[in-house]
């Protein structure tokens, strides 16, 4: 049973193994993962107390789709510390470099969550959920073959524009159609929606540009460990703001207001009730 | 194209081939496997003979995802002869570990058709079966990291205790909510819905017993071949129990009975008929 | 953190490397390769601008899941041509062989969309589009087995034959169930169904055809690269038929007529306007 991947094919392999077992005893970088396994586990449980007293089953559609952003981010920080997601790339005229290429494997499971939850509170409907949620996987699986890409640095940044453009159809579900869609909600629910979409539309942006100043990209703090921690460390807080607070902000909504959110249906004249 | 993973980095490959040829040419170990092949390809069969004369389509929607049980087993059996998903994981203490991942990596697919069946059959809301699926694939992969972990034992248990936090939501949605939705079906349903209930929660309870106990855990029949057959077996049979039998009586029961499924609305006021 | 599995098992690595390097760099074989990327690219853009003047949201969702087929496509052949997808499986009696594996893997997550475009043009209902989709990705993922099993011949024809089965699945749901669905449609939604219909299936079918005769199969035309780039060209040029010609008449049709398709419920009595 013998199969030779690109992921896995390589002879450095103890080399290999050294460099990602030194990264991860670094304690710069160590620390940008622990303490986000420790914010979202606190997260789990306040999120799931504070969610208790919502009575609304589409509201409470909305709390576990939030709750579930930081199920997925403990496990992925967990994977990384655990050395699973972890590994060593070797890019031509650039030497190894390893990279945390769990971080964008687990953004395909998170983002559509927190898509999920910014959509509905719009009241949007399921053709531009699924418009965003499917382009958002894009963007993610996109960038996953980004930082994964060795054979040259240009095929690397090829993968970048794609995943950006991507990203683009995303921010226009986000910016356009949904900030129309919350217009026909109440006072609070479109204050509440202004509120994270800018927090997601600007944090979501800090994402790209840390992966192309970061070791990933351009390098500019370096391709050693250290440079490495001070990526991780800058991804760590993008986290804590659009995972963290944003889950915050809207479960405490939520649980605060039991707010109604008016839904829209599939348009189709001569539509009957969808199952779809 | 050189890429090292943490899955993939190793240099005793020929010697981990060795294990896992070895493993899988054991008698007991096939025999674990073949005895499932054998079993859910003559499932896929009667249960799609069986189901055929189910007309409502609403039961027709959890015949299908009941045929896709054994639909995935088989793929998931035969991953494991064919050695695709099986591996050797080397931990600091204890040594060299065949491990057959690709369990772990199917019940991520299998598991949330279960669960869809048994929540349909309650006659549940998107909300509650979201909440259950979410959770419970979330359980799985975090079963997986456990079984790949071999940075250090304690963080597999920290893995196993996070996927038992996660199980233990998915059970409260079995025991809770599901139970008390299924109170608005008729006797018939109620009654099966019943013995699928505790059939599912004491089946899926034993498969982190054996995980625990089993190679992956305390290892109390040994890491060797044996241990590995038994623990293969015992994972095997409560396959039986919660795939094959679980499947056999649900189809059953709606080929017969042709019962008819009251389902509930996700609650929200002002809300159109939905089409999320 | 040492873990091997199946996929990643190897010590001929670096010639593994270097036989796909070659294969990569080979005119014919890349050539299969970018021009679909070209393809792909000029679609996605075309459809866009096509699509913007669809005015129903039900017509909105075809149009979207339509338009992620060549976005799906695009990253499929830019993988393949990254190294990241293609690996060399050993197989008893036969020798290495060079695998372009991505192929079979993303082809789980662009037939999924075909299929839907498919059956929400016919009006179909969630069980008939959840039956075809879930055997649909079976039948991939068992491909994609196929392709993956160095273990014995024998045992890649199992997965063949397995993955044919679920295969047929698909075309009993697409020539049976759909087209009795779409009846209900306006002629020119029939007459469109029905030119989709027969150019999926008869493409459809030409897949299993090339695997059987390809580099993965028969080899009829050798193992080499030569055979490997024939391969890949027949691959390709399947492609530009089942996703590129399909995904532009459907959209041209949608823009130009904007069609309205009349859906249907999930039948069960008593039931409530559905959520799930």
């Amino acid at each position: 049973m013998v199969v030779q991947t690109g992921f896995a094919a390589s002879v450095a392999t103890l080399q290999a193994d050294d460099l990602v077992g030194e990264a991860l005893s670094d304690p710069l970088l160590a620390g940008s993962l622990w303490v986000n396994v420790a914010l979202m586990g606190f997260a789990l449980l306040a999120f799931t107390y504070m969610g208790r007293t919502v009575t609304d089953e589409y509201a409470k559609l909305i709390v576990v789709a939030t709750i579930a952003i930081p199920a997925v981010s403990i496990a992925s920080y967990l994977a990384l510390i655990s050395g699973l997601t972890v590994g060593v790339v070797d890019i031509p005229g650039r030497g190894e470099l390893v990279t945390l290429w769990g971080r964008y494997l687990t953004w395909t499971f998170s983002t559509p969550l927190i898509l999920a939850a910014l959509g509905l509170l719009a009241g949007t409907n399921f053709t531009k959920l699924f418009t965003a949620v499917v382009f958002d996987v894009a963007m993610c699986v996109t960038g996953l073959a980004a930082a994964m890409t060795s054979q040259a640095l240009w095929l690397r940044w090829v993968w970048f524009a794609l995943s950006t453009a991507f990203f683009l159809v995303v921010l226009a579900v986000i910016l356009g159609s949904w900030s129309r869609d919350v217009e026909s909600q109440d006072a609070a629910v479109q204050r509440l929606f202004g509120r994270l979409k800018y927090l997601t539309v600007v944090l979501w942006v800090g994402y790209p540009v840390v992966w192309a100043i970061g070791t990933e990209g351009l390098a500019l703090f370096g391709t050693g460990i250290a440079g490495l921690a001070v990526t991780s460390w800058l991804y760590s807080l993008l986290d804590v703001g659009a995972k963290f607070v944003f889950a915050f902000l809207l479960v405490r909504f939520l649980a605060v207001e039991q707010p109604t959110v008016t839904r829209q249906g599939l348009g189709s004249e001569g539509a009957k009730p969808a199952d779809d």
